[in-house]
């Protein structure tokens, strides 16, 4: 079979989804993979009406998945060329992405420069990188620790690499305010009430969201409990402007899409090095348009970091970084020790913005006051108000029924749902073991617990607690209530509840005083 | 949609090749998927008939790939679970590896001890590793050099994980030796040339090789000109009763299988660390029953190892390695500035081997020399040969015609292939472009270009090498001669030496003395 030219193929859709990786699908019998001796896992350049791309290469032996004359491409890679199906296409050996001697300087240990990480980071968001070269990537950048000026090179890189917001004419110069936990605290749903907090101070708070990715909650999973938050980018700066926020899943806006990358690779690893978490959270932050940002990390023995020199370490990095590109940073270290409000799950957390919102005497104190502390802070970026006076400003629009309008109005701009969902109606409690007074609640336990009786899936799944830090407890007197809406989700959540409930219950009452002096 | 107990699917093989890794297919409507909210990229368990294998999650949209109610599996997978079509399985969330924390661990720096990195190896070996993971796994023991403790256990842990050979009972106690280059240098089929002679010394030498992975010829690839090469066991052995040796493919004899399924991360991250190449080689040689290795060593500037001092240290962690886990070593380092031999590709480097069993005075000089010199080095392994006798004996052997007839014996054994493989038709010279003496030949060049070419796709392509180290040449003087079977081939072939020809000639003629002198 001489082959004087490359040969084409056809495309087909073939439609499986294999989330952010490029796969192309060749016949054993292509006479293209025969002559180019492809192997599986070869990495090959697809190219077609001026595109190129380049895809992980599965062989296939069912002529029903894919002709031996045919290209067959992934979801992912067929969106991606943008070409119809039966178009022709080329499959050459894929030349390797060009920032790869710096990715192999980054594993031999070396410091890179701006150029190369603007490079590495552009190939990421070209898709030019496999899967086993972004984990390469991911523990290089882990193992040898990023120095600061590093960290800023990457995100600023990764800012470069998509889209980039900017709400200057709406704003004339005023701040666009935002505020971003780092995670890992159930229950702490403080976006859906600062956001009508400070937009109804007037300051413009277009907050986009994630879904839950390990956690059994995202602000976005939980806004959904009430009002659309998929919704087209036209449409969301039409809400900004008609009630200076929002509070939506930032899926769809391609901000920072190197980040989404390299996350689909972190976290199955459960990887989570300071410089990545830094570049990823500021990235996405200031691709987004925000100008000032409130930034909170919890600290606990079951939080993501750990022990207060750690958060302070953390901290720094946060501010070299956001002076370097202009954000206006304000570092929030709070107290980590137990989730946050009483609900984990989408309709038990909605409940408690509501009740808190409503100021409802049954809403949980500890969502309240972190919300008002969080909105404070961000409300005195506002030039006008005086240093020390935003904790205030955000009370009494909170006591007036000021924010409840404001989320109202916000609902109903974003479209509210029509049938209200209910919490789990299956329930169980789990039992205190022993009398005392509740020290720390295991953030991660609980956690699990709650994706194991469906949530996120199951909005109505969950758990609700019902004796928090420093609470006196009895044997036998109930710490949380499991709800679900399977049979089998209870039961295994509520197994993994009798193993260890998650609470450290101590005799002695030493509780109740500042977090900081109990942190690690 | 309730759902008391784990619903059954039905198994169905999905004829997708995933090179190694299992795939799971699951159609997007299945009710496993929605209920249990995996995502693509999730790792799941499947249970099926008492076996549990870990699998990566594609999700399909495609009823003609798999129905809502079956699982697919990729060709891997399927074999790997070893149930037929239409069984019942059970999918749910994987629990990680046990060995993951061990890797986290090595992630953060930290030396891992002997129950470590067994687990670790075990987890490899049974496909409970991604790909992600692998990855992680092979830079971050790249990242952070193995202390050489750390590389007997990962060795020792590899042989553990596979299938061992006994020989005992052929040899009586007696030696089986073998022969080992760590690769690089085109044209070095030394071992087609060692194993006839020592096995007509009366030693075992039981040799299994690998094909062509990034090179233009494996030895299995060569030895495949001449015989069959893919045997199974017991046949192997057979013959290696009755001829005292063989030259067969490695691949299946289920030898250190964590070490394949590392290389096929390594591989595309082109990471090579003197920890997982001692490692790789000394445990497949060892699982193979080797009781004597001779290593080869070359050293060049576009060989593996290109420096003296960078040679001595992989020789001595080599030799710590082996003398810990009781295998006799003879680290032989070579000169590696050129191809050895004259031909580069399968057929080529058949024909050179076969001169030199001939005795032919158009016998490439340097590949003999270097065989003799390895024979020799083996021979001395007998007990009953005097040091410094290894040489003399070697030579006798293959110039009294004995190797010869070895060779013949064991094409026999193993089943001669019928049709001679002929060199590719379509050839094209590449000329000198200066006139002095050729003083080093780039080895990386001299492959791709071969590889381009055809080989070891295509067994009668490559280059064949008209002129070496200190010969004196003319411009327009042939260098090499590409052979292919394709025009294009051909074209590409020539196009990538017209850019570079791999030729380094100076005026002066300084070459011919020690190589150790002219390594970098």
């Amino acid at each position: 079979m001489p082959m004087d030219e490359p040969q084409t193929l056809r495309i087909r859709q073939v439609r499986i989804d294999t989330w952010r990786e490029n796969v192309a699908y060749l016949h054993r019998n292509c006479p293209v993979v025969r002559a180019a001796g492809f192997q599986a896992l070869a990495k090959v350049a697809v190219r077609a009406n001026g595109m190129t791309i380049s895809a992980v290469l599965n062989v296939v032996d069912d002529d029903h998945i894919v002709q031996a004359c045919e290209l067959g491409l992934s979801e992912d890679a067929f969106a991606r060329l943008n070409v119809g199906e039966g178009h022709e296409a080329t499959v050459a050996h894929a030349e390797a992405p060009v920032s790869i001697g710096a990715l192999h300087r980054k594993i031999a240990g070396e410091r890179l420069d701006r150029d190369d990480w603007h490079a590495i980071i552009r190939d990421v968001a070209a898709a030019r990188y496999s899967k086993i070269e972004l984990a390469a990537f991911v523990v290089a950048t882990h193992q040898t620790e990023l120095d600061r000026d590093e960290v800023v090179h990457l995100t600023d890189a990764m800012i470069a690499a998509g889209r980039r917001l900017d709400w200057g004419t709406q704003v004339r110069g005023g701040p666009v305010v935002d505020k971003h936990c780092i995670g890992g605290i159930p229950g702490n749903r403080t976006s859906m009430l600062v956001v009508p907090i400070v937009t109804a101070h007037g300051m413009l708070c277009p907050k986009t969201s994630s879904r839950a990715i390990t956690s059994p909650a995202g602000t976005a999973d939980t806004m959904e409990v009430l009002a659309q938050v998929e919704l087209p980018f036209e449409r969301l700066t039409q809400i900004v402007r008609e009630t200076n926020g929002c509070i939506a899943w930032g899926g769809t806006a391609e901000l920072s899409p190197a980040d989404d990358i390299l996350i689909s690779v972190e976290r199955p690893l459960a990887l989570d090095s300071p410089g990545q978490m830094v570049a990823s959270i500021l990235s996405k932050k200031i691709a987004a348009g925000s100008t000032h940002l409130v930034l909170d990390i919890p600290v606990g023995p079951s939080a993501k970091v750990r022990s207060m020199p750690a958060a302070q370490r953390l901290k720094k990095l946060f501010e070299y970084v956001a002076l370097r590109l202009n954000l206006q940073l304000d570092v929030v270290i709070s107290d980590g020790r137990q989730p946050i409000g009483r609900g984990i799950g989408p309709v038990l957390e909605a409940r408690d913005v509501m009740r808190v919102l409503q100021n409802d005497p049954d809403a949980p104190h500890d969502l309240r006051q972190k919300a008002l502390m969080l909105a404070g802070r961000m409300i005195e970026f506002d030039p006008d108000v005086r240093g020390g006076d935003g904790w205030r400003i955000a009370r009494d629009i909170l006591e007036s029924g000021r924010a409840l309008a404001q989320m109202q109005a916000i609902i109903a701009a974003q479209g509210e749902r029509q049938a209200p969902v209910l919490p789990g109606a299956l329930t169980q409690e789990v039992p205190a073991t022993r009398s005392g007074t509740v020290h720390t609640i295991d953030n991660l336990r609980l956690a699990r617990i709650a994706r194991l009786a469906g949530a996120p899936q199951v909005p109505g799944a969950g758990v609700d607690l019902l004796a928090k830090c420093g609470d006196v407890v009895k044997t036998g007197q109930p710490l949380y209530r499991v709800h679900a809406a399977f049979a089998a989700d209870l039961r295994f959540a509520t197994g993994l509840a009798e193993q260890d409930d998650g609470y450290r219950i101590d005799e002695r009452a030493d509780i109740g005083r500042g977090f900081e002096d109990s942190a690690p």
